[in-house]
């Protein structure tokens, strides 16, 4: 019987992604990525049901980034303002700290079609799920569809901003800047 | 030497959406497709890579009727009078005698999720391509990619609630609306 290792996950996750960077996620296997952890392939298939999911097991905690942050903001919010908190909550989950690796996932990602498919497909369940928050608050229809959409927008263009070569910025400073726009935008 | 017949796309466009809304899209295949218009298998691949693509193939046109609106606007016009601009484009191409056409191909989509994936590329398409036209028309990012972004989402919104039963209003009306609740979301 195999031991349950605490963190056997992480390690698998940080396996893939530097054999994705540094081999091509075409080129990796899901028993060399076992290997470099020193466990089973069996292992890996009891964590990740594939080798692109090691690259996207965070899904639930970056959505709840998102979500537990709208938790707290006042009933009589506005439909923009819920949506500006959300994406401050965001942001704590992708502190400075992080932006080295992150710019090293995108960059595995950008090089694969089907990484890119998978990637779209939870910032739509994101926009779903902020859609369904705001409605459970109250917040009628298209008004719901709209904030939860535009608060999916302004965090990729955001997103793909902190990512750039050189840029310093903290992500809540950008998603800041990007939500001031749409407002101007919007208001031309 | 099978002899090129004008329409024959047309008509296979539309066999495959009566087979897929009557037997259902895994159901169906290219040689029954192919068979109802009678012509052969074969002929059917020179006009579609796949049966999915016999749902999507007028991609092209459905993106020009957004694109080619833009070519009217002056030249000094908001990125947001220029998103109007191409969405009323897009209304002309699903006039009301549209609508039962349209209803029809769209509950085949919402059956099936290798569907909803491609309708969902289509999109993302349109957004990229809108962003290109603003960006050529000089307008700067971010305001390219969230005003782009946000007539795409004004457009999925809008063409559900034409789809609805029992909704009469033009697709054209019913995107005036959503992009006049999109104002007031971010004014407030």
């Amino acid at each position: 019987m195999v031991r349950w290792q605490p963190g056997t996950s992480e390690r698998l996750q940080a396996a893939a992604l530097e054999l994705f960077a540094t081999r091509g996620f075409e080129q990796t296997t899901t028993a060399e990525i076992a290997a470099a952890v020193g466990v089973t392939e069996r292992t890996f298939f009891r964590h990740f049901s594939d080798k692109r999911e090691a690259l996207f097991d965070n899904g639930d905690a970056f959505l709840h980034s998102f979500l537990d942050a709208i938790v707290a903001v006042p009933a009589d919010a506005a439909p923009l303002q819920i949506m500006a908190a959300a994406l401050q909550g965001a942001a704590t989950w992708f502190p400075d700290e992080r932006r080295a690796h992150s710019r090293r996932r995108q960059a595995v990602i950008d090089s694969n079609p089907a990484l890119q498919e998978r990637e779209q497909h939870k910032f739509a369940v994101l926009a779903t799920s902020l859609a369904e928050a705001l409605r459970a608050r109250g917040v009628p229809e298209p008004a719901a569809t709209l904030a939860a959409q535009s608060a999916t927008t302004v965090f990729t263009i955001a997103f793909v901003q902190w990512l750039q070569d050189g840029e310093e910025r903290s992500l809540a400073e950008i998603e800041q800047r990007v939500l001031a726009e749409l407002r101007d935008l919007t208001a031309a």
